[in-house]
This record gives structure tokens, sequence and C-alpha cells, in this order.
């Protein structure tokens, strides 16, 4: 029993220290660790292999929206990221600067790419010629660097991998569509996948994509009330299109300026994961994205036919992804060690269960347990999957809505962020004044308009003046 | 007419000018194209596509074995990539130094990583500590970057894309099972799906990688007689674990370094895959790997039925990887651009065809044509692709064969790689200065010493002195 409580005792509890409980579950859960370049991560085969699951589903959705994987280039040269003025004021300060090749120092510095959006403009402008190259519906898998301050594993890292979709279109509609439908498929997987609610919304002015005319985005609650953005989609316009020169022949011959958009989903999103559905025993994950879906864990396992059982037990369930352990470790270590993984669920099979023909499944997420036959027992791990799948949406949907708050006054607006972690719903004016006051005094930030607009009262919540907008703020990631 | 012609002699032809030819391909099958970092690459849809399915294939072999995924960082420190002599003078003449985070000066300087040894060993050191945590069987996919002078597309490039596995074990022979392992999945993979036979063999100590023990290399002929490395595995005994102090404790308490090996293949196999099975029409891909499997081609798709007969087609075939060009281009540029693409079966459906409830397969290999009653035309493509795919390999492995020489004497053997291109195989006596002179004079240099060894002589080709191998040897890229 020792060794079971070590592990348990590993980590901090949630209520006693939310960011020692996150560190501590990644780290125990071998997600990731610390590398030898400070800010960087090394992704463990437990963490990759949750991008993975996370890469073919998401991939899945965009290639059926008619996206084409390409790759680009690591490097920009200084003077391309430099030829949209918004853009190189977001990026430059927190790029990594390349300044020599072997010994030679370059004619010119390239900085690793913080976002690819100059080198896809670069490649459009030579490529798009005619109204037939359009659309472009590029994207690509790659990791990308911005040198941060402060950096946390998942959530703020000097490197992360990610996808980034960069598209052109002839028209303005079309952009808008795009960029519309990417969220949408950005939030379906993660309420589908993830079982993660998210909101909808559109980012304010201040908040916006350094380049862009709009930005989208998904936000979402954290078990501790803060929000994390979770995916963002961009509609630039033809703002890029004119500062890189990328027309094209329209079918009239006159020469026309592309409309462009770019979406993205990071490995951030596993920080999200972690938060909505943690608890004090660990990870716990959603079966449609979890690595090992079943975990069989033999009891007395040097009893003869307990082993053997164990992997019947293991092809019985090979439409799912199973694994034994037959490692030499106490059973409840091994509990202790998948409950710390997140392992949607636990068979555990001894002697006493192979005599009665039966066995014992163990959900993660409410440690529930339930004796089934083994004759059944695919069905009911089919069936308790997909229980469990739901069940964690439902869980996280009614913590999220808990935990989202209304506000018409600045003092009760303010106390609440200050009280109550989690989303503030409430009126603003449009003015960026009304925002920065409310970071300074409260912390919290404008999230998100959301599409689902509500008409909570006439008044911005700030300045008192006519409010033009509902919108979610929150502390946040 | 026009149209067609301008397509097809937009390319040299092989005869003419291999290189010219290979570049022309390149550009006119849209598999990639130049950036604005000199050096480096834009891989379009069509060559990434191909790549996303090497990454299938061969991650799926790699599981197979026990592999797991993991990422390591961009970055390495200076301190770092010093640690292990060899490896460091290897590398350190083409790295991409990186000085300045933002606007600050990095107290250490950083390259970007040309290969990943010194990120795993460092990971490794604080990772592993006893026998209980050995074999790590690691592999990432990511890109890398060597600062070369002369650069061609896929073949050279200042990034490229790659996977490179990085194992550590208990004992020195568990160390070699890998490394033969992982060389014998690559070699399986060339032969099986790209269609490409290679030759299994040990790099000589000149070869061989900087910091290695052993090297083993699996080697192509290209169409022009010029050697490709395509894949290859390393042993490093314990010279890394003694640099970065990797040790675990054994099942006897007593303290062992462990043994580690690596391994690697790169978007430079694509490269092979257009030299090995081009032609003067374009790109011709073995079916297995083909993006696309079959490409429809209705004829005067204008007429009623056409179309919908054409996409009738396609659901018949959907096992298979199936497009149709209802584009508006005519269709003998449809015909000449799905064979610029190697595309491997082409189907041509129209208003006769329809008529008869038939349709023509044109094979890209061989532009043999066949014409098949739609009733058993899904049956007919299968068979088809399988032969194609069989057939591939046979006469790569055929023109290989007879563009194998054997040389006994020093004069024979440079008049041999001067007039006829291909590989030449001679007995070596195992001194570097004969590899030196005959690089000097022929420039050959030695591809690899063959596992399946034959007697061709008792002396070195080079010296006379009595001979240890025998070696294949062959100008290469």
């Amino acid at each position: 029993m020792a060794n079971e409580k070590k592990l348990v005792e590993a980590i901090t509890s949630m209520g006693e220290d939310f960011a020692q409980w996150y560190t501590d579950v990644v780290k125990k859960a071998e997600l990731c660790d610390y590398a030898s370049v400070k800010g960087c991560m090394v992704i463990k085969p437990a963490g990759y292999a949750l991008w993975e699951n996370i890469q073919k589903e998401l991939d899945k959705r965009f290639k059926e929206t008619g996206v084409e994987n390409v790759y680009m280039p690591l490097f920009i040269p200084e003077g391309l990221l430099q030829k949209e003025k918004d853009h190189v004021e977001g990026f430059a300060p927190e790029v990594a600067w390349v300044t020599h090749g072997g010994v030679e120092e370059l004619q010119e510095r390239m900085c690793v790419r913080p976002t690819s959006e100059t080198l896809f403009c670069d490649f459009y402008a030579r490529d798009i010629h005619s109204y037939r190259d359009l659309p472009k519906v590029y994207n690509q898998w790659c990791s990308v660097v911005r040198w941060e301050k402060t950096t946390r594993p998942f959530l703020r890292s000097r490197e992360f991998l990610w996808q980034e979709g960069h598209t052109a279109h002839a028209t303005a509609e079309e952009a808008q569509e795009r960029t519309e439908q990417m969220l949408n498929v950005y939030a379906d997987f993660c309420e589908e996948v993830l079982a993660i609610p998210v909101v909808r919304g559109q980012k304010t002015d201040k908040e916006k994509f350094a380049g862009a005319e709009a930005t989208y985005t998904i936000e979402a609650l954290m078990h501790d009330g803060k929000a994390l953005q979770s995916g963002t989609s961009h509609n630039f316009g033809d703002g890029f299109a004119r500062a890189f020169e990328i027309q094209y022949a329209a079918k009239d011959n006159s020469l026309q300026y592309v409309h462009q958009t770019s979406w993205g989903m990071s490995t951030r999103i596993i920080g999200a994961i972690i938060m909505v559905h943690g608890d004090d025993s660990g990870l716990v994950l959603p079966p449609r994205i979890a690595p090992t879906q079943v975990m069989i864990v033999p009891i007395q396992q040097k009893k003869e036919g307990v082993l053997e059982k164990a992997f019947a037990v293991k092809d019985i369930l090979s439409g799912f992804r199973v694994k034994v352990d037959d490692s030499d470790k106490s059973p409840g270590w091994k509990f202790s060690e998948s409950e710390m993984r997140g392992i949607p669920v636990r068979v555990e099979i001894g002697p006493k269960d192979i005599a009665q023909n039966q066995a014992v499944l163990v959900r993660r997420d409410t440690h529930e347990k339930l004796v089934v036959a083994l004759d059944e027992i695919a069905g009911k791990v089919g069936e308790l999957l997909e229980q469990i799948q739901r069940e964690m949406l439902e869980r996280a949907r009614a913590h999220r809505d808990a935990h989202t708050y209304e506000a018409t006054d600045f003092e009760a607006f303010a106390k609440t962020v200050e009280e109550k972690p989690g989303f503030v719903k409430a009126m603003w004016c449009g003015n960026q004044e009304c925002e920065d006051k409310i970071k300074e005094v409260t912390g919290a930030t404008s999230r998100c308009m959301p599409f689902a607009q509500e008409h909570l009262a006439d008044q911005c919540v700030c300045c008192g003046k006519p409010a033009t907008k509902m919108v979610y703020w929150g502390r946040a990631y």
C-alpha cells in the first residue's frame, strides 16, 4: 500500500493549489517534461499520443471540407515579416532570430516562424494568377516559436505544435464563410471528441489577431473558473493581399485582390483537456481521444490461468484501444497508475472473477464499479465508453453553466470576477477604454462577443453609455 | 492540341539533361516550389500528400515493432551540441544559429536541430534510472535544418522533413538487433510500397554517421545510374551514453551505460521515387503510395449522361483513391496532366463507351490501354494496380541489375565508373586511403559493404593488397 499512496500523494489536490495540481498531473501522467532550452517542452509518449489522436480527428474533419496539407519553410526573412504593418508589430517582439548559417553571418537575418501568414502570402503571390487558381485551402501541421517570458507546459511554451490553415478566396463572402466554417469545425471537435463545451463568438478589436479584420474564437471554461481560448479563426479581408500584392485575373479579366483567412488549434488544447476533466487522482480522458481506452489489470496474475484470461479478454475487446498491464507491480499501484493516466475504463479480473465468468469494470470519471459477465463484456464496454463520453460533456457543460454569471453594473461585475471564478456576461458599449478599465480593475478580459447574443441591459456595464454587444468576460490563461 | 503540347514540352527529356528533367518534373507535377529563404522548399499539396502516405505507412510499421512517438525541442543549446566530440565536428559547420529571443541577446546561442541525438541523450540521462525503464524506443516526425551550400528540391535542402528514431537499450546485443531491425523496416518499405529495390549493407568508417560505432544503409540506384542513400540506421554503442552519462541500475544493482541507436528516413526519398520511376511524360507513382490511384476523365463531358456516368464509376471504384477530373479543360490536357502527376491508372469514359457499357483503362507506367466492361471494372482496376506495383518493382530491379558491374583492377574500375553509370562491385582492403583515392580519381564513393558479400577477387581493386570486403561503389546524390 505504500506504493499506491506514494503515487496519489505525489499530486497536490485541486482545491489546495490548482496551478500546482496542473503541474503535478502533467508530470505524473507523463505527458511532458522540461527541456534544456528554457520554456520548451519534451512531449512524452502519453502526451504525444494524445496529440496524434487530435491530429487524426481534426485532419479528417479538415479534409472533409476540402483542405489540402502543405509544408512551408521554418524561417521567415526579416523583410518578409515586415510587409504587413500590424502583423510585424504583433509578432516581432517575441520571435527567435537566426543570424548565422554555419560560420557565416547571414546577409539578412531570419526569424523562426511564430505563425506563417507571411510565408503563405509570399507563396500565394507567386502561385495565384487566375480565378481558376482559387480557392486555395491549405493547412500545415508544424511547430512554431514565440519567445514568451513566462511559460507553462502546453498552455504557454516557447515552442509549440499546431496546425495553421491559410486560405485565399475570390470574394469577401467566401472568405467569411470559410472563417466561420473552420470555427465551427473546432467547436464541434471540442464538444464531440474532447467533451469540452465552448462559447463561439467574435473577439473585440483589442483582442483580435495582428493583421486580421475579424477574429473568431471558441472559449472554454477550466475547472478553476478561468477561461482558455481554445481555437481561433481569422478573416483578413484583403489586407494581406494588398501588402503582398496577391491578385488574380477575374472572369471579366479585371485584376482583383484575394480575400484570406487563417485558423489554428495547438497543443494548448491538451491543457484544456487536463483542466476541464482532471480530478485529484490525475488525468481523466474522454474515451474518443484516449490513446488507451481500456486497461485490463489482472489480479493475482501469478495464479494459473489469470494472465491467459486477461489476454483473452483483451482479444474480446479488440474493437477498442485496449492494453493489459502485466508488469510486476501490485494491482493497487496499477489501479492508481491507470487513474493517473486518465484511462476511461479499467477492467479488473482475478481468480474469483474467472470462477464466476465475470469481470469488474471501473469508470475513471466516477470511480463507479460494475460487475459484468464475460460473455457480455464487449457490448458493455462499448456502452460504457459512450456513456462516459456523453456524461463528461454534460458535467463539463453543467460546470460551465453553473460558473457563468451576469452583471449589469460595474460594482457587481467586479465583485463577481473577484469572488466567483467563471464567465461573466455583461453589456458593452464597444469602446476599448471600457475594456482596458475592466482589465485594469478586475483582471478580466473580454473573451468574446458570442454569436448567441442576449440583451441583459441597455447600458454598458462599465461606462453606462448605450450598449452595442453582450460580451463574455473572464480571467484567462 | 496546343495546350497538350505545351504541358509535355514543358519538361526536358531525361536523355537530354537528367538534372533538368528532374527539376522540371518537380515543378510541373507541382510537388514543390522554391521559397523566399534560399535553399528551403515549399512542399505543395501533391508533394505533401506523398509524404503523408509515406508517414502513414512507415509509422504503422514502426509501431508494430513497439516504437512510441514523442516530440523534442527544435533548439539545441551550444553546450549540449558540444558534448559528443565526433558529433559536434560533423554537424557544427552546417547549423543555423539563433542568437536573439525578441530584442534580447541569448546568454548561450542555440542551433536549430540538424538531428536530435543530443536532445534525446539529454532527456534519457534524466529519464532513465533503472533496467525497468529500458528499452526506450522513441521516434519523432519533424523538420531539421542543415545549412548546405548547394541545394536541390527534396535531395538536398536546408530544411527537410524526416523521422528520427532514438533508442536506448540495456545491452549491446539488443542495440545491434534494433539497428538491423529498423534498416530492414526501411528496406521492406522501399521494396513493398515504393517499388524501389535497395542494397542493404554497412557504411565504411569514412562514410558513417558522426558519433556512430556503425552505420547501416539502404542504397538505391536512380534512372541515371547514380546512387541515392535512402535510409540509415546507426548503432552508437555506449559512446553517447558515456558523453551524456546515461546510466541505469541493473538487476544486480550495478550501474551500467545504455546502448543506443538512431535511424532516419526523410523527404529525400521523394527524390528517389521521382528518379527511379519517372519518364519523359513526368512522374510515375507506385499505386501503394499514390495519393490518387485512379483518375477518371470524362470524354465529351457536356453530353447528357457522361458526367453522371463518370461519377457512377467513381462510386463503383470507391475502394480505391479515385477522382473525377470534371474541370473545363480538354480531355487531351487532362490526360497529359494526370500523366505528369504520375497517377497509376486513368479511366476514359465517353458517350461511345457508355453505349457499350465499357470504359478504357490506361496504365501510366506502360501507356497500355485496356477496354473493360463496366460490370467488371472494380475487379480489373484492383488487379491492374497490383500488377503495376509488381511490375514497377521488377523493372526497377532489372534496371538496377543491368547497371551493376564488377571490376577487379583499378583501370577497369575507373573506366566502368566513367562510361557505365551504375553500381560497381569491387573488393577493398579496408583502408581509407584507397577509398579516398577512388573518390578523387573516379568521383565514386563507397556506397556500402553489402550484407550479401561476394568474393570477386583476393586483392583490393585499388592497392592490390589483400581484400577484406566486397563494396558497392558509385557516384551518388
